[in-house]
């Protein structure tokens, strides 16, 4: 018998009326609103109702320095919440929704995989409630609004030439990334260079998930920054008064969305900041709420722990005052061995053969990653458990190792089977979770509100990444400037640099000391609330393939979903 | 005390369970699906299940030729509606999904008026339950997989000049009319000029409204030309391998959406293909559902009944297989004046005063093109009905001129004042509907499907329009060759002519003749299944004013909406 795919696991999997996964987490029947057959709305007021409920510890997934095929975070967040309701305890889980783009492009899904799944995994992929598509309306309505004021006169007198505001749709289309807008008549605007990136990429994406509730975001909203005038003052939505109606647009999209996994477990999906430039992280909202829900809330912070977990860390727990207990991190054998740096590993192609062969050696050749990570938890104060994210092709051996590593370090670990095995595979991993939660909770921000922007770079740059220095572009200094003259230096930073190495430089594995990470551009996210400092080529919108997933997801002869996944 | 605004009579309205104004349609809540507080979705199954209840008499909505303010054929559609509460008689109301483009650029709503309202009117004007938005994201993959195509290679051997698929936003943004995109490097798409229209222009929403099933839908959307090869062979979304992807994104956008009248009458709203240069009519899908739910299925048909309802006559009634019964004129007292020529009405300012004045002498003056409008119904083998839509500065003398006029040409005709006073106020109409819809039914195409593609819109320009005949552009002629060539000749036409005038010239009133037609170019929509003919400036991507109703949108203290309508 093969292993079954995904989408034949996800179709026989058996449905808790979604309505009774709420009440188990006591969120009454008036806070729900029906989407479809198995997906409720939870509306804000549920975090105020529940404020009385007893919280749940908070844990974030993260990883070690991922290969380019990924570590199974989803999978495991996912797998963990269902492992522990097989140690008697109640998690829910809080993921970001998938972006349609990739799902059409490259990966045909992501909705965990295996036996830990979040389902419908066909909802979950496509449109879910619509609050992908509401970020699009609201962005691109205020980008209408900033070429409509341009050519009804400009009396903000923008400078056409530091205008940052582009337009977003959810989808794969390299054609769109550079583009020139306004040709035609004189009816038809003015002409202009300019682009579209992927919805994900788009800064009410991260305003969204960043906010505390909708008036918090009607505040943001109008404190986005489109552009600048000939004397380098910024212009706000607030200004092209755009942000009332962004957030008419955004009034069902600010609700997070309930769902299940193929266990039951609740799992709340809100919200899909990209991880390139944003926070890469769910909603502040759907976790304002899921803390009041349970024993533990388990939620995912995209890329290492260097990338994500830095940015749910010191931006999204700043934003919602919200402490985290325990730190997971996702390692696989052959993240580890790649980490050694003998092996190249490249999405699409099958693995070397080399790689699977049993070789404890090499992981720990490899290990430098996984302990810089381990403490890049500690720098903020939370207790790290590693998760050893198992694979049919790994050796009793190998993982020893890592067990052997993280215990070093003073980490728990535990061999996690959730993606063959389900929730039971992940009991153990729950253990170790629930056990380094008892600790008592020293949670801290690497760097305070009132640090300069640069003293909070060089801080993430030294302490998170281990490099020697930072080094910044003309250009980027007259940003940091320019941002510190605005009144934005109170803003946290949200580093845009490779997720494929600690350092900048996606080719140098492990933990490297004694490189300087170059900053060749700083933007802002004002609305959001965080400076971006660039520290390589950050790509905004992803292309299609010579054979994209979209030329295999089609319909079958009973109007079942075929090439998902 | 001033008469209440829309939205405050909205707000006002009481809501019956949307469940139970299902039951009462006869379907079953086992083909419904929620939707948030006040909508459900009805599967595409109802269809077949109701097959066996006797259908209702079919009734479309339309005008005499409008000035440029509309002469509330939305609002006497739903009043009509409410009308036949109030004669004992079971009514269901089937419009289209009004775009988020207007209602944030000049409308600031439309879901009728006064106390003849769809509600929740804040539901129907944003998202509902975002079939726009699947339109959009499917129109758009197949953006992204056509320029992926001429970027891996062009293989289909398209020319790049004669790639005549556009990408679409659902926002007024006439900046995005004509651009040029795959600037910046090799690595960025190919260059080449495009544009973005509205989504309602999209010809998938087109293909949505027209489809009878999903399967139906999966066929025609393979059947889309998105360009031609070299020699001028028509290449399609099938061999783009798009068709699939595209369907499985439309799977729920496909179930219509029901909502209710102020006085709880069923609404199904579905699609909102442009009236410009598509059908303008809602779908065939609800029409197919609605037609077995009631005495009477009410639909709106676009712009005046030389437009919308010779469209819905000839290619929404081929597709459906529908024969409709009886056809509702709306006429106004000042649109008939202005049919007179003796006044400029002008869209964003006040009324004329002379306009307001008592003068049935001017409202004759104008009747020429109320009798053709008639005619154009007639000719179809339909019963017309004169809807005197009722304004408070109308004069008793000038409704009886318009009745004396209507009842000289044999239509029925009936004063109703559905804007003040609800459903009571037309049940005078909704009982001239239904004796009407007694006469035995005659209904006819206005040609055969075998016509020549020229001849088909010969006849319409001679026979509807009242040309003298038609014009044809050395390149509309070229194009006709070229779609005869390729096996389009079957489909019939959607004319795209002003529809402020019979005419094709905007400024020609009443009901001219001796005039040409001129037909400058000629497009295809295989899809969806139509030709149409571009005669006159057509615009596809509307523009923001000076004041766009996005400015005065806004969310109280409340959390309530204020600014729509």
């Amino acid at each position: 018998m093969p292993f079954p795919s995904d989408l034949e696991i996800a179709r026989n999997a058996v449905l808790k009326p979604i309505e009774d996964i709420a009440d188990e987490m006591g969120i009454g029947s008036h806070l729900l609103e029906r989407y479809g057959e198995s997906v409720v709305k939870i509306k804000t007021e549920a975090a105020d109702e529940l404020a009385g409920e007893r919280p749940a510890k908070y844990v974030v997934v993260t990883a070690i320095t991922p290969t380019p095929l990924g570590e199974g975070k989803t999978t495991t967040t996912v797998g963990l919440g269902q492992g522990f309701g097989h140690i008697g305890k109640r998690a829910v889980v809080a993921i970001r929704q998938p972006s349609m783009g990739p799902t059409f492009g490259i990966k045909g899904g992501a909705a965990g995989g295996g036996y830990s799944q979040v389902v419908p995994m066909e909802l979950l992929n496509l449109h879910l409630t619509g609050d992908m598509h509401a970020v699009t309306a609201a962005h691109n309505l205020l980008a209408a609004m900033l070429d409509n004021h341009l050519y009804q006169g400009n009396e903000l007198d923008f400078d056409m030439h530091n205008i940052t505001w582009r337009r977003v749709l959810d989808v794969n289309d390299r054609a769109l990334r550079n583009i020139v807008i306004g040709l035609g008549s004189s009816a038809d605007g003015l002409p202009r260079q300019t682009g579209f990136d992927i919805t994900a990429a788009s800064e009410v994406m991260a305003t969204l998930a960043l906010a505390r509730s909708l008036a918090d975001l009607r505040a943001k909203l109008g404190q986005i920054v489109v552009g600048y005038t000939g004397d380098r003052k910024p212009v706000t939505a607030e200004q092209l008064q755009a942000a009332g109606s962004m957030t008419v647009l955004l009034r069902e999209a600010i609700k997070p969305n309930l769902l299940q996994t193929l266990e039951n477990t609740p799992v709340l999906v809100h919200c899909g900041p990209f991880g390139n430039i944003a926070t890469g992280n769910s909603s502040v909202v759907a976790d304002l709420i899921g803390i009041r829900c349970g024993d533990f809330l388990i939620t995912e912070a995209g890329f290492g722990a260097d990338m994500g977990a830095e940015r749910f860390f010191n931006i999204k727990c700043r934003a919602s005052g919200l402490k985290p207990d325990v730190a997971v991190l996702v390692a696989t054998v052959r993240a580890l061995k790649a980490h050694s740096g003998k092996y190249r590993i490249v999405a699409g192609k099958p693995l070397p053969d080399e790689l699977l062969e049993e070789n404890p050696e090499d992981v720990a050749a490899g290990a430098a990653n996984l302990r810089k990570q381990i403490e890049n938890v500690r720098l903020h104060g939370v207790a790290p458990v590693v998760a050893i994210n198992a694979f049919p092709t790994d050796h009793p051996s190998e993982h020893r190792i890592i067990r052997e590593i993280a215990e070093e370090m003073g980490a728990r670990a535990a061999v996690s089977t959730h993606f063959s095995d389900g929730g039971r595979g992940a009991a153990e991993l729950a253990s170790a979770v629930a056990e380094a939660a008892e600790q008592p909770n020293d949670f801290r921000f690497l760097y305070p509100d009132n640090a300069s922007l640069r003293e909070k770079i060089d801080t993430i740059a030294t302490l998170v990444y281990g490099a020697a220095g930072v080094d910044y572009s003309d250009n980027a200094s007259r940003q940091l400037n320019t941002y510190e003259g605005a009144g934005f230096s109170h803003l946290p930073i949200c580093m845009a640099k490779t997720h494929l190495s600690i350092s900048s430089n996606p080719k140098l594995k492990g933990a490297p000391t004694g490189w300087t990470l170059p900053v060749r551009e700083v933007r802002a996210s004002v609305g959001a609330g965080f400076v971006y400092p660039i520290c390589g080529e950050m790509r905004t919108m992803p292309g299609l393939s010579a054979d994209p997933a979209a030329a295999h997801i089609d319909l079958d002869a009973d109007a079942e979903i075929v090439g998902l996944s």
